[in-house]
Protein backbone atom coordinates (compact mmCIF):
# COMPACT_ATOMS: atom_id res chain seq x y z
CA UNK A 1 0.00 0.00 0.00
CA UNK A 2 2.56 2.30 0.98
CA UNK A 3 5.91 3.30 -0.71
CA UNK A 4 8.29 -0.25 0.07
CA UNK A 5 10.61 1.59 2.95
CA UNK A 6 7.94 2.62 4.64
CA UNK A 7 4.92 -0.25 4.33
CA UNK A 8 8.35 -2.30 5.44
CA UNK A 9 8.57 -0.53 8.58
CA UNK A 10 4.76 -0.37 9.52
CA UNK A 11 4.86 -4.39 8.71
CA UNK A 12 7.56 -4.65 11.37
CA UNK A 13 5.59 -2.16 14.11
CA UNK A 14 2.28 -3.85 13.39
CA UNK A 15 4.14 -7.43 15.13
CA UNK A 16 4.84 -5.42 18.39
CA UNK A 17 1.98 -5.94 20.69
CA UNK A 18 -0.86 -3.61 21.03
CA UNK A 19 0.11 -1.94 18.05
CA UNK A 20 -2.45 -2.28 15.54
CA UNK A 21 -2.37 -1.46 11.92
CA UNK A 22 -3.85 2.89 12.73
CA UNK A 23 -1.09 2.92 15.28
CA UNK A 24 1.81 1.40 13.16
CA UNK A 25 0.97 3.99 10.02
CA UNK A 26 1.37 6.81 12.76
CA UNK A 27 3.80 5.93 14.08
CA UNK A 28 6.09 5.50 10.55
CA UNK A 29 4.75 8.77 9.35
CA UNK A 30 5.75 10.07 12.63
CA UNK A 31 9.25 8.89 12.28
CA UNK A 32 9.64 10.09 8.74
CA UNK A 33 8.65 13.50 10.35
CA UNK A 34 10.87 13.87 13.08
CA UNK A 35 14.42 15.08 12.87
CA UNK A 36 17.08 12.36 11.72
CA UNK A 37 18.65 12.12 14.94
CA UNK A 38 15.63 11.11 16.64
CA UNK A 39 14.39 8.33 14.35
CA UNK A 40 17.84 6.66 14.19
CA UNK A 41 17.77 7.10 18.38
CA UNK A 42 14.87 4.79 18.62
CA UNK A 43 16.90 2.49 16.24
CA UNK A 44 20.08 2.60 17.78
CA UNK A 45 18.16 2.16 21.27
CA UNK A 46 16.68 -1.29 20.03
CA UNK A 47 19.61 -2.77 18.52
CA UNK A 48 22.17 -1.59 21.79
CA UNK A 49 19.09 -3.14 24.29
CA UNK A 50 19.59 -6.13 22.43
CA UNK A 51 23.50 -6.17 21.95
CA UNK A 52 24.07 -5.11 25.88
CA UNK A 53 21.31 -6.55 28.28
CA UNK A 54 21.67 -9.98 29.73
CA UNK A 55 20.15 -12.12 32.29
CA UNK A 56 21.34 -11.72 36.36
CA UNK A 57 23.36 -14.69 36.58
CA UNK A 58 21.48 -14.72 40.20
CA UNK A 59 18.06 -13.37 40.10
CA UNK A 60 17.44 -13.43 36.48
CA UNK A 61 16.28 -9.98 35.88
CA UNK A 62 17.35 -7.80 32.91
CA UNK A 63 21.04 -6.95 33.41
CA UNK A 64 23.80 -5.00 31.81
CA UNK A 65 26.81 -6.72 33.83
CA UNK A 66 27.01 -10.11 35.21
CA UNK A 67 24.26 -9.07 37.89
CA UNK A 68 21.96 -6.63 37.50
CA UNK A 69 21.67 -3.42 39.26
CA UNK A 70 19.52 -4.26 42.61
CA UNK A 71 21.55 -7.69 42.83
CA UNK A 72 24.73 -5.05 42.68
CA UNK A 73 23.25 -2.80 44.75
CA UNK A 74 24.82 -3.63 48.76
CA UNK A 75 21.98 -1.47 50.29
CA UNK A 76 19.16 -4.47 49.72
CA UNK A 77 18.84 -6.71 52.04
CA UNK A 78 19.70 -10.10 51.09
CA UNK A 79 18.00 -11.50 53.28
CA UNK A 80 14.43 -10.84 51.67
CA UNK A 81 13.63 -12.38 47.99
CA UNK A 82 10.65 -11.28 46.15
CA UNK A 83 9.58 -13.64 43.22
CA UNK A 84 8.03 -12.49 40.45
CA UNK A 85 7.11 -14.15 37.14
CA UNK A 86 8.63 -11.63 34.69
CA UNK A 87 11.37 -9.36 34.85
CA UNK A 88 8.79 -6.22 34.46
CA UNK A 89 7.32 -7.05 37.43
CA UNK A 90 9.85 -6.21 39.53
CA UNK A 91 9.85 -2.47 38.13
CA UNK A 92 6.03 -2.21 39.28
CA UNK A 93 7.53 -3.29 42.90
CA UNK A 94 10.27 -0.91 43.03
CA UNK A 95 8.18 1.47 42.42
CA UNK A 96 5.90 1.40 45.37
CA UNK A 97 9.27 1.64 47.41
CA UNK A 98 7.90 -0.76 50.05
CA UNK A 99 10.40 -3.62 49.54
CA UNK A 100 14.21 -3.38 49.77
CA UNK A 101 15.32 -6.97 49.41
CA UNK A 102 16.37 -8.80 46.44
CA UNK A 103 13.96 -10.45 43.91
CA UNK A 104 13.87 -13.84 42.07
CA UNK A 105 12.54 -13.97 38.35
CA UNK A 106 10.93 -17.33 38.09
CA UNK A 107 10.11 -16.72 34.03
CA UNK A 108 6.28 -17.36 34.07
CA UNK A 109 3.79 -19.39 36.35
CA UNK A 110 2.90 -23.02 36.71
CA UNK A 111 0.45 -23.82 33.45
CA UNK A 112 -0.25 -27.35 32.74
CA UNK A 113 -2.24 -26.54 30.08
CA UNK A 114 0.90 -24.82 28.19
CA UNK A 115 3.11 -27.46 29.53
CA UNK A 116 4.82 -25.28 31.81
CA UNK A 117 5.70 -27.15 34.92
CA UNK A 118 8.25 -26.04 37.71
CA UNK A 119 11.37 -27.18 35.06
CA UNK A 120 10.33 -24.99 33.25
CA UNK A 121 10.52 -22.32 35.46
CA UNK A 122 13.99 -21.42 37.86
CA UNK A 123 12.92 -23.16 41.06
CA UNK A 124 15.81 -25.02 41.23
CA UNK A 125 17.90 -21.88 41.42
CA UNK A 126 15.16 -20.15 43.93
CA UNK A 127 15.71 -23.54 46.39
CA UNK A 128 19.35 -22.94 46.04
CA UNK A 129 19.46 -19.03 46.44
CA UNK A 130 17.74 -19.72 49.66
CA UNK A 131 20.51 -21.67 51.53
CA UNK A 132 23.21 -19.71 49.81
CA UNK A 133 22.28 -16.33 50.33
CA UNK A 134 20.60 -17.22 53.60
CA UNK A 135 17.00 -15.83 52.95
CA UNK A 136 15.13 -15.45 55.58
CA UNK A 137 11.75 -14.09 53.98
CA UNK A 138 10.20 -15.49 50.38
CA UNK A 139 7.73 -12.89 48.90
CA UNK A 140 5.68 -14.39 46.60
CA UNK A 141 4.43 -12.02 43.90
CA UNK A 142 3.13 -14.51 41.41
CA UNK A 143 0.07 -12.85 39.75
CA UNK A 144 -3.50 -12.69 41.24
CA UNK A 145 -5.08 -15.68 38.58
CA UNK A 146 -5.61 -19.26 38.30
CA UNK A 147 -1.78 -19.64 37.40
CA UNK A 148 -0.07 -17.29 39.82
CA UNK A 149 -1.94 -18.57 42.77
CA UNK A 150 -1.24 -22.09 42.01
CA UNK A 151 2.78 -21.14 41.30
CA UNK A 152 2.32 -19.58 45.30
CA UNK A 153 0.93 -22.83 46.54
CA UNK A 154 3.44 -24.93 44.70
CA UNK A 155 6.18 -22.75 46.15
CA UNK A 156 4.70 -22.86 49.49
CA UNK A 157 5.05 -26.31 49.45
CA UNK A 158 8.48 -26.77 48.24
CA UNK A 159 9.81 -23.94 50.35
CA UNK A 160 8.08 -24.61 53.92
CA UNK A 161 10.96 -27.77 54.27
CA UNK A 162 13.72 -24.99 54.10
CA UNK A 163 12.79 -23.04 57.41
CA UNK A 164 12.01 -19.79 55.53
CA UNK A 165 9.17 -17.34 55.89
CA UNK A 166 6.94 -17.25 52.77
CA UNK A 167 4.28 -14.62 52.36
CA UNK A 168 2.50 -13.87 49.24
CA UNK A 169 1.29 -10.07 47.90
CA UNK A 170 -2.83 -9.51 49.90
CA UNK A 171 -5.24 -9.42 47.26
CA UNK A 172 -8.02 -7.33 48.00
CA UNK A 173 -9.97 -3.85 46.77
CA UNK A 174 -8.12 -1.39 44.85
CA UNK A 175 -7.20 2.12 47.01
CA UNK A 176 -9.32 4.75 45.86
CA UNK A 177 -11.55 1.85 44.48
CA UNK A 178 -15.43 1.93 44.87
CA UNK A 179 -17.06 -1.45 46.38
CA UNK A 180 -19.85 -1.06 43.58
CA UNK A 181 -17.45 -1.97 40.86
CA UNK A 182 -15.31 -4.72 42.67
CA UNK A 183 -16.08 -7.94 40.70
CA UNK A 184 -17.18 -10.85 43.23
CA UNK A 185 -13.80 -12.95 43.45
CA UNK A 186 -11.67 -9.77 44.10
CA UNK A 187 -14.20 -8.95 47.16
CA UNK A 188 -14.37 -12.36 48.43
CA UNK A 189 -10.20 -12.52 48.83
CA UNK A 190 -10.71 -8.88 50.30
CA UNK A 191 -13.33 -10.01 52.75
CA UNK A 192 -11.40 -13.33 53.51
CA UNK A 193 -8.48 -11.75 53.81
CA UNK A 194 -10.00 -8.99 56.08
CA UNK A 195 -7.25 -7.43 58.64
CA UNK A 196 -8.09 -6.27 62.63
CA UNK A 197 -8.66 -2.78 63.08
CA UNK B 1 14.51 2.20 36.67
CA UNK B 2 15.35 -0.05 34.38
CA UNK B 3 18.76 -1.47 33.62
CA UNK B 4 20.43 1.13 31.31
CA UNK B 5 20.12 -0.08 27.64
CA UNK B 6 16.31 -1.17 28.70
CA UNK B 7 15.21 2.38 30.25
CA UNK B 8 17.13 3.92 26.94
CA UNK B 9 14.82 2.21 24.76
CA UNK B 10 11.87 2.89 26.90
CA UNK B 11 12.55 6.69 26.95
CA UNK B 12 12.65 6.30 23.04
CA UNK B 13 9.17 4.98 22.73
CA UNK B 14 7.52 7.09 24.89
CA UNK B 15 8.26 10.07 22.50
CA UNK B 16 6.85 8.05 19.82
CA UNK B 17 3.04 9.35 19.63
CA UNK B 18 0.42 6.92 21.08
CA UNK B 19 2.86 5.11 23.41
CA UNK B 20 2.76 5.47 27.18
CA UNK B 21 5.12 4.33 29.84
CA UNK B 22 2.97 1.15 30.27
CA UNK B 23 2.89 -0.24 26.07
CA UNK B 24 6.53 1.08 26.09
CA UNK B 25 7.99 -1.00 28.71
CA UNK B 26 5.55 -4.16 27.01
CA UNK B 27 7.67 -3.23 23.52
CA UNK B 28 10.79 -2.76 25.16
CA UNK B 29 10.24 -6.23 26.96
CA UNK B 30 8.84 -7.66 23.82
CA UNK B 31 12.07 -6.66 21.82
CA UNK B 32 14.10 -8.21 24.14
CA UNK B 33 12.06 -11.59 24.31
CA UNK B 34 11.82 -12.26 20.76
CA UNK B 35 14.61 -13.36 18.43
CA UNK B 36 17.34 -11.21 17.89
CA UNK B 37 16.71 -11.05 14.23
CA UNK B 38 13.26 -10.12 14.63
CA UNK B 39 14.30 -6.80 17.23
CA UNK B 40 16.88 -6.23 14.27
CA UNK B 41 14.86 -6.25 11.36
CA UNK B 42 12.82 -3.07 13.07
CA UNK B 43 15.91 -1.40 13.75
CA UNK B 44 16.40 -1.40 10.31
CA UNK B 45 13.54 -0.57 9.24
CA UNK B 46 13.82 2.56 11.22
CA UNK B 47 17.07 3.64 9.61
CA UNK B 48 16.64 2.22 5.92
CA UNK B 49 13.03 4.18 5.89
CA UNK B 50 15.03 7.24 7.02
CA UNK B 51 17.69 6.23 4.15
CA UNK B 52 15.60 5.57 1.09
CA UNK B 53 12.50 7.86 1.61
CA UNK B 54 11.92 11.52 0.04
CA UNK B 55 9.11 13.30 -1.25
CA UNK B 56 8.18 13.18 -4.52
CA UNK B 57 8.72 15.72 -6.60
CA UNK B 58 5.49 16.08 -8.05
CA UNK B 59 2.89 15.56 -5.17
CA UNK B 60 4.88 15.48 -2.39
CA UNK B 61 3.90 11.89 -1.10
CA UNK B 62 6.75 10.09 0.30
CA UNK B 63 8.90 8.14 -2.34
CA UNK B 64 11.44 5.54 -2.84
CA UNK B 65 12.71 7.35 -6.29
CA UNK B 66 12.26 10.66 -7.55
CA UNK B 67 8.38 10.42 -8.00
CA UNK B 68 6.16 8.23 -5.87
CA UNK B 69 4.82 4.72 -7.04
CA UNK B 70 1.05 6.85 -7.59
CA UNK B 71 2.67 8.96 -9.93
CA UNK B 72 4.69 6.81 -12.05
CA UNK B 73 1.98 4.27 -12.31
CA UNK B 74 0.72 5.28 -15.68
CA UNK B 75 -2.82 3.42 -15.55
CA UNK B 76 -3.40 6.77 -13.41
CA UNK B 77 -5.80 9.59 -14.99
CA UNK B 78 -3.43 12.13 -14.51
CA UNK B 79 -6.72 14.38 -15.45
CA UNK B 80 -7.97 14.21 -11.44
CA UNK B 81 -5.96 15.38 -8.47
CA UNK B 82 -7.13 14.52 -4.99
CA UNK B 83 -5.47 17.13 -2.79
CA UNK B 84 -5.12 15.69 0.78
CA UNK B 85 -3.26 17.59 4.05
CA UNK B 86 -1.08 14.67 4.75
CA UNK B 87 0.83 12.16 2.75
CA UNK B 88 -0.83 9.41 5.13
CA UNK B 89 -3.73 10.68 4.24
CA UNK B 90 -3.52 9.00 0.23
CA UNK B 91 -3.82 5.54 1.58
CA UNK B 92 -7.15 5.69 3.25
CA UNK B 93 -8.37 7.21 -0.12
CA UNK B 94 -6.62 4.73 -1.98
CA UNK B 95 -7.63 1.33 -0.05
CA UNK B 96 -11.46 2.71 -1.15
CA UNK B 97 -10.62 1.99 -4.83
CA UNK B 98 -12.75 5.21 -5.73
CA UNK B 99 -10.33 7.44 -7.19
CA UNK B 100 -7.71 6.58 -9.98
CA UNK B 101 -6.47 9.73 -10.44
CA UNK B 102 -3.14 11.62 -8.83
CA UNK B 103 -2.77 13.27 -5.37
CA UNK B 104 -1.48 16.39 -4.27
CA UNK B 105 -0.37 16.70 -0.68
CA UNK B 106 -0.70 20.15 0.79
CA UNK B 107 1.65 19.56 3.64
CA UNK B 108 -1.14 20.65 6.45
CA UNK B 109 -4.37 23.14 6.59
CA UNK B 110 -4.88 26.90 6.99
CA UNK B 111 -4.80 27.76 10.39
CA UNK B 112 -4.28 31.41 11.09
CA UNK B 113 -3.72 29.80 15.03
CA UNK B 114 -0.57 28.72 14.36
CA UNK B 115 0.54 30.44 11.59
CA UNK B 116 0.06 28.53 9.33
CA UNK B 117 -1.05 30.24 5.80
CA UNK B 118 -1.42 29.44 2.03
CA UNK B 119 2.59 30.04 1.62
CA UNK B 120 2.96 27.62 4.72
CA UNK B 121 1.21 24.72 2.45
CA UNK B 122 2.12 23.70 -1.06
CA UNK B 123 -0.75 25.65 -3.26
CA UNK B 124 1.73 27.59 -5.53
CA UNK B 125 2.79 23.99 -6.64
CA UNK B 126 -0.92 22.46 -6.90
CA UNK B 127 -1.66 25.76 -9.52
CA UNK B 128 1.33 24.85 -11.37
CA UNK B 129 0.43 21.25 -12.00
CA UNK B 130 -2.86 22.01 -13.22
CA UNK B 131 -1.68 24.57 -15.81
CA UNK B 132 1.16 21.64 -16.82
CA UNK B 133 -1.00 18.52 -16.61
CA UNK B 134 -3.91 19.69 -18.11
CA UNK B 135 -5.88 18.40 -14.61
CA UNK B 136 -9.70 19.17 -15.63
CA UNK B 137 -10.90 17.76 -11.67
CA UNK B 138 -9.50 18.44 -8.39
CA UNK B 139 -11.39 16.59 -5.74
CA UNK B 140 -10.48 18.81 -2.34
CA UNK B 141 -9.70 15.82 0.41
CA UNK B 142 -8.83 17.85 3.62
CA UNK B 143 -10.39 16.88 6.52
CA UNK B 144 -13.86 17.89 7.58
CA UNK B 145 -12.44 20.18 10.56
CA UNK B 146 -12.84 24.15 10.55
CA UNK B 147 -9.15 23.99 8.69
CA UNK B 148 -9.91 21.69 6.34
CA UNK B 149 -13.19 23.17 5.93
CA UNK B 150 -11.32 26.53 5.75
CA UNK B 151 -8.66 25.34 3.51
CA UNK B 152 -11.09 23.70 1.38
CA UNK B 153 -12.79 27.39 0.75
CA UNK B 154 -9.89 29.02 -0.15
CA UNK B 155 -8.47 26.50 -2.92
CA UNK B 156 -12.00 26.52 -4.29
CA UNK B 157 -11.61 30.52 -4.62
CA UNK B 158 -7.62 30.51 -6.13
CA UNK B 159 -8.83 27.50 -8.61
CA UNK B 160 -12.02 28.86 -10.21
CA UNK B 161 -10.60 31.31 -12.48
CA UNK B 162 -8.72 27.93 -13.54
CA UNK B 163 -11.86 26.99 -15.32
CA UNK B 164 -11.06 23.23 -13.41
CA UNK B 165 -14.09 21.11 -11.94
CA UNK B 166 -13.78 21.17 -7.87
CA UNK B 167 -15.53 18.80 -5.98
CA UNK B 168 -15.56 18.15 -2.05
CA UNK B 169 -15.64 15.10 0.01
CA UNK B 170 -19.10 14.45 1.30
CA UNK B 171 -20.10 14.84 4.72
CA UNK B 172 -22.99 12.88 6.47
CA UNK B 173 -23.77 9.65 8.51
CA UNK B 174 -21.32 6.94 8.14
CA UNK B 175 -21.46 4.15 6.42
CA UNK B 176 -23.21 1.35 9.20
CA UNK B 177 -23.50 4.07 11.59
CA UNK B 178 -26.78 4.74 13.46
CA UNK B 179 -29.02 8.23 13.69
CA UNK B 180 -28.58 7.90 17.31
CA UNK B 181 -25.14 8.27 17.88
CA UNK B 182 -24.56 10.65 15.35
CA UNK B 183 -23.38 14.57 16.27
CA UNK B 184 -25.75 17.18 15.47
CA UNK B 185 -22.86 18.72 13.31
CA UNK B 186 -22.69 15.26 11.03
CA UNK B 187 -26.28 15.19 11.06
CA UNK B 188 -26.76 18.37 10.09
CA UNK B 189 -24.12 17.99 7.09
CA UNK B 190 -26.19 14.86 6.07
CA UNK B 191 -29.17 17.09 5.88
CA UNK B 192 -27.62 19.85 3.86
CA UNK B 193 -26.08 17.95 1.78
CA UNK B 194 -28.83 15.58 1.36
CA UNK B 195 -29.50 13.63 -2.31
CA UNK B 196 -32.07 12.48 -4.18
CA UNK B 197 -33.15 9.15 -4.58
Amino acid sequence: MFEGPVQRLIDELTRLPGVGRKSAQRVAFHLLSVEEADARRLATAITDMRDQVRTCRRCFNVASSDECMICRDERRDTSAVCVVERAQDIAVIERTQEFRGRYHVLGGALSPISGIGPDQLRVAELLVRIEQETVKEVVVATNPTVEGDATALYLARELKPLGVRITRLASGLPVGGDLDYADELTLGRALSGRIEM
